[in-house]
């Protein structure tokens, strides 16, 4: 097995190398003047089995772009299987015409993916994991339950798990079940015109004494979790803290956690960001890699 | 028919629907604060064939990424054909591997448009046809001779037709036969480590008193051009002027070309470029268009 590292893969492919025992080799990437880029791979990939790690984070297209021309090199170079391990998929919050006429964008990626012969797909916890059916390789959703609680049970001695909305209740109750702790949700409400976030229900016992630990899938703007900390706060809870998957923490992001006082924000290194401890994932995903190769 | 325009149609789009005598819609595009965006047709397509207007000059990978999801939202939505015009085809000169391992990035390209189910493709002279033969659509390639030749002639009256390279020689000859005048091309060396390029052979006739206009498919850095220019004026040129199709125009290109003494600067309206009189392919595309919709 060959780990080749795309320029996207944020230290995970030399971590899978570790894990797996595989060898590495990074993706070669020569920009042009004109703004095009072409890449390589500079290792015989002849009947291996190449596992190409690239996240989509900013800028996607171009992580994308990369991503295709890869798979499709290794795959023209004679590669037995190509596994895309792919830690944070973009586009996968566009999962179906929210307007009339609009693209459905993960749907389309996948057909790309499609295109240029990706055999298996691995990935970190999508937003959604129904748009990903079209995919026609063999498929390996990460759920980064244990890491995830490992990684609070360091922060917190007795955690209560609080999930902000109804939608990312399933991890956040997976991670509640591994840590043995209690679990609830927020319901939560946004004003489409100012923009604002209203917590919708109290929960079953209260906050009163817990330390709250917010888990989310991701953390865009910040603002649910910061919303979800305030409403603990204000509702007698001792102590918050935050953990997420995928730290998108666009600009002021921080800012609003950190002025919510939530204590403590982990996330994964999904993609990369300098303000909050980052979990690996990398056991995690070398263990969906061995599970895929195993099954084959 | 419809025209849709994309973001980097340079204004293609609303000449054809004036000159087809169809309908124009813009492509929306709504970009998300996370770096990702989504595009949207808001107008009904159902049934109908529908062009597709965008040329992926820099940012090539967003433009791309914009015109798969555009395509795969159009057939999505019901349209019965759509077509693909591309003015000016991003990655068309990494057509084979130049090194052991490098991907061959305009095959991908191909691939990805096949991907999402482009009936028709329209694009206006690649760098070489060759590595499109994997399009599985019908193709047009559109050489806008005439339309170069007319302008030409609006520049200069008795022009002679100079080819900088072997490569370009081609389309040179054929728009030196449309104005029905004089023809030759140079033989260029390029001296890989310093990037200086050396004019190798003399020309049948010498250019003594000849009004030369250079002409070739893109113009990148300019240093061919100005090569050529500076040759042909200390060989006794009378005037040079130069024309190409597409403006790749990189830093510096403009005072390269200025300085080589270049009396006049065309090119085409395949990349938008402020510096230069930008010749309309417009009509040329729509005849390809005429065509492709007639044999079918």
């Amino acid at each position: 097995m060959l780990i080749v590292g795309g320029t996207a893969s944020n230290s995970i492919d030399e971590r899978l190398a570790a894990i797996l025992g595989a060898k590495l080799a990074k993706l070669e990437k020569k920009d042009f003047p004109d703004g095009e880029f072409k890449i390589r791979i500079g290792t015989d990939v002849k009947g291996q089995d190449v596992v190409i790690v690239q996240s989509l984070y900013n800028p996607q297209e171009t992580h994308l772009l990369e991503l295709l021309f890869a798979i499709d090199d290794i795959k023209g170079l004679g590669a037995a299987r190509v596994i895309a391990v792919v830690p944070y998929l973009a586009y996968a919050r566009q999962n179906k015409r929210f307007l009339e006429g609009e693209g459905i964008s993960i749907e389309t990626v996948v057909k790309l993916l499609n295109a240029v012969g990706t055999d298996a797909l691995v990935t970190v916890r999508p937003h959604k994991s129904e748009p990903l059916s079209g995919f026609k390789g063999r498929m390996a959703i990460v759920e980064p339950v244990r890491s995830m609680a490992k990684a609070i049970k360091t922060k917190c001695a007795d955690p209560f798990i609080l999930s902000p909305d109804k939608g990312g209740t399933e991890f956040a109750e997976a991670v509640a079940k591994s840590l043995g702790c209690g679990h609830a949700s927020l319901e939560k409400e946004r004003d489409y015109g100012t923009g604002e976030l209203t917590i919708k229900s109290l929960i079953d016992g209260g906050f009163r004494g817990k330390d709250i630990v917010i888990v989310d899938d991701m953390i865009s703007g910040g603002g649910t979790i910061a919303a979800s900390a305030r409403f603990s706060l204000d509702n007698g809870a001792k102590s918050v803290g935050a953990a997420a998957v995928h730290m998108l923490m666009l600009d002021g992001a921080y800012q609003r956690i950190n002025e919510s006082r939530v204590a403590w924000l982990i996330g994964m290194n999904t993609i990369p960001y300098r303000n909050a401890e980052l979990v690996d994932v990398s056991e995690d995903i070398a263990e969906a890699i061995r599970g895929l190769l195993a099954s084959t």
